[in-house]
């Protein structure tokens, strides 16, 4: 199936409910009681033919998007979430084991823990099982921790966990739901690449663009948060050349400067924005935009 | 002092005895037997005046190499340093506690381990006592690990250990000899940036390179060496804004595919010559390479 280009029939709609898209299938790394509202209904589990609204009757991509459970630890002052947007404000996005009808990817040692192999394993399987024999169209890695540091502060530890949330988490998640992704390009009708035929989407930023760095470096140096994502941005690359030939698109976006707990209300853009654009942008992606960096509206950005 | 542009007059002939550059100063990291008949004589410590061959009169600039001593862990199949090379075979570049007369830097635990905090902390100490008061003129940090690590093989360890060596390594020597960095800044009378007044090289590698990575993914994958120097290319980014106004020169080389344990035997380059185009292109730094990835051969590569 080709995605149409408007967020009204975009498969990321599990994001965020829109007027037109209320029905996407979310299979959350980290099934938070926030995706609730957006989760879908039990018909569009599965990959079975969805109710999706608007002039969307074509099967329903598969969607996974994965967060790490420690974000929360002690010392990481913001957090990266984009955050479900519903009519009604929806409860705090939690990290603890979702309790909702039922929960599409769970362990039963609680959440996933993306950078804890066995915990990944654990959620790929929970996520095969609930698939039904279909493949997954979509796994967005949109783990993230952006600690304070400068070079004067920085600490092997301060580095290291960083990098561990920030890159090991998607490559495990990536290399752990890819049979999933395979099954789903195998499937799929498609000739080029597209998210409603089989993608990975790692969230990265623009301070992970070395070239970028000297517009907005003392502004906020992040040096841990960005050597991570400046790796990232290498695995996307990496994962581009692997799975090319399994026609898997793999495209690192940057979500611009978000109204978030980690982007602060000085931001440029409301959560809505962003998450808009994003979508937007993943329903017009293909091979063109196949191992680079694209900014939440789908401009092209340097490494 | 301005060095010459030829590698008979360069401060790193640390690295390699060339005839006409008998004497500079090194102090290593990691101070292995095969430095001793590269090192200084006693009056080239501390940063007297030399006794350097050729025309050069000038004071010695004073070196610090860095390798890594979990170079030799198991599990690492291939190692990467530059051999000092010269009239007589030295014996072979070890990590043991160097007993030559007397070790430029050396803790009493043994030799420095650059991802250890508290070792990379005495390795300064120790340079800054051997110094007598003068600064540190040129830091090149020339540790790195590249184990076979494919998007099939990786795991979670793999990613992180190499990270350490090779990113954090280079960050904490660099964060603890800053000061001594600073110092020679400051008794430099250079306006501009070069390698005799105060530098911070960090030996990278087109590997790191994003935008070249279709060229030779799929003859060497090394992924977590790949994200691991791309990160190390955005820490020189950063290092090159945050010590630009200390007129410190930040600047990453690739030293090209190399016949050494790591580059095998089928490398394009002999030691040497890789070793005499880094020497020759560290003579030619200036504030126009500042933060930025260039070729043994002084070649500017994409990020």
């Amino acid at each position: 199936m080709k995605l149409g280009g408007s967020a009204a029939t975009c498969p990321a709609a599990g994001f965020i409910r829109l007027p037109s898209s209320p029905c996407c299938i979310s299979l959350s790394g980290v099934k938070g009681r926030g995706e609730q509202a957006a989760g879908p209904s039990r018909d569009q589990r599965g990959g079975r033919e969805g109710r999706g609204g608007g002039s969307s009757r074509a099967p329903l991509p598969r969607l996974a998007t994965c967060s790490p459970t420690q974000c929360g630890r002690a010392g990481n002052p913001w957090r990266w979430r984009l955050q479900p947007q519903q009519e009604t404000p929806p409860p705090p996005h939690t990290h603890t084991h979702s309790d909702v009808d039922p929960p599409l990817v769970t362990t039963a040692d609680g959440p996933t823990e993306t950078t804890d192999e066995a915990s990944v394993k654990a959620a790929a399987k929970q996520a095969e099982a609930r698939l039904g024999g279909a493949g997954l169209n979509l796994l967005i890695n949109n783990a993230g921790v952006m600690p304070a540091c400068t070079l004067e502060s920085a600490t092997a530890k301060d580095m290291l966990d960083v990098y561990s949330t920030n890159l090991v988490g998607p490559m495990l998640v990536a290399k752990e739901f890819l049979p999933l992704l395979k099954k789903a390009a195998q499937a799929s009708k498609e000739k080029g690449m597209c998210c409603g035929k089989a993608a990975i989407i790692n969230m990265s930023t623009i301070l992970g663009s070395i070239e970028k760095t000297p517009e907005q470096y003392f502004f906020i140096p992040v040096v841990s948060y960005r050597c991570s994502k400046a790796a990232l941005n290498m695995l996307t690359k990496c994962q581009s050349m692997g799975y090319r030939d399994d026609g898997i698109l793999c495209t690192a976006i940057h979500p611009g400067w978000v109204k978030t707990e980690l982007g602060s209300e000085q931001a440029d853009l409301t959560v809505e924005e962003s998450v808009n654009g994003i979508m937007k942008t993943l329903c017009s992606l293909s091979e063109k935009q196949h191992g680079i960096l694209v900014t939440w509206e789908g401009n092209v950005l340097p490494w």
